[in-house]
């Protein structure tokens, strides 16, 4: 094999977890304990297992089980970033998964992804590309519902849809896109109410979209 | 390290690289020269040369460069396959890299990507998985400009639509979506006949698309 004329790639894998938290698109954050780094806040990455690992996804959802105590339905793969110099142990290559989650858990901290504190490796630029590629992808899918929990309003979701994409949204507008995306079924005789509003219907995705999107040919 | 106690992954890339052959939509195959499945035709692909490489698409390119002598503007990361038993080698992962070009090279085997010969790995899988992703992605994009070459006519540009997408589509709508897409930038004074038909005004990709896609927000 000429691989063994060089040394082999470091391979990893990293996880971009979102979720909202005060009113914010949020990223997971892991502080690491072993070089290089330790000490440093960074996303929660790891070595690919072969032992255990059936694939780098069932990597990645493990470094998420394992490191900040979150199962992910949605985890898709985001991409790789590599090369010699991004990290200082060698030539190195990570793939990029990303998750979307309405609950957090007691072991995660988080940072809203507009103030970030600096990253090792290129985890600053990472964050970057992926909360740009959700929110391009928020504008026509079914994406952001992922971050409501399993039972929500659409006043719960139109807010999550105008966190991801950092703008306001015409209700009216929302509720005929929401049509389009043939997404919700509403929870028979389940009513929730905000304060003095008038009591909402509560929803929950359908089945066949709670580990998939659902996609429409125009963005909202 | 963690990864000292687990044998570390195969990495490699693998290029599925696109073009127009005989009216057809054809992939690119090497036959293999050595172990495993030597002899066999299979996706050009190899190890990451950390030494020369500066990056996992470098490694893609390098490996079309070395094996079928293309160099393609359009490389784009499709995503990864990995996992125990993809190669017999042990787990491996490989990072898939796809590209659309008009030109072939003397080097090069084709293949109608609707009738493929039987492919070592999980190669016949990812040769299908590309084909998808291009189709899905060139009715809304400039994608299959890249299988023209460097000056075409409109009904060329219509006719490697019409193969991608594997359907007629009217000229008039097709004209009407290119239009959208502002793409084309005629040169001036050339036309070109094809038969007996009028000569048509020949065109060029303006050049802040010749190695980016233009994307409409809908389907043509």
């Amino acid at each position: 094999m000429k691989n063994s004329l060089t040394a082999p790639p470091i391979v990893t894998v990293d996880a971009v977890l979102l979720t909202i938290a005060g009113n914010e698109l949020c990223v997971a954050l892991h502080k690491r304990e072993a070089a290089p780094f330790a000490g440093h806040w960074a996303l929660p990455g790891g070595f690919i297992h072969t032992q255990e690992d059936d694939s780098a996804k069932a990597a990645a959802a493990r470094v998420l089980r394992d490191k900040v105590d979150v199962q992910s339905p949605y985890l898709e793969e985001f991409g790789s970033y590599s090369g010699p110099v991004r990290d200082p142990r060698g030539w190195s290559l990570t793939l990029v998964y990303y998750a979307l989650v309405p609950v957090v858990s007691a072991r995660i901290t988080l940072f809203p992804v507009n103030r970030l504190p600096n990253l090792p490796f290129d985890h600053g630029q990472i964050v970057s590309a992926v909360v740009e590629r959700v929110r391009s992808k928020a504008s026509y899918s079914s994406l952001p519902v992922h971050l409501c929990p399993e039972e929500f309003t659409i006043a719960q979701l139109h807010a999550a849809y105008e966190l991801v994409l950092g703008e306001r949204i015409n209700m009216a507008n929302f509720r005929r896109k929401l049509a389009d995306l043939d997404l919700l079924e509403p929870v028979s005789g389940l009513l929730r109410s905000a304060g003095r509003s008038r009591p909402s219907q509560v929803y929950v995705v359908r089945k066949k979209y709670r580990d998939r999107l659902s996609v429409r040919d125009r963005g909202l």
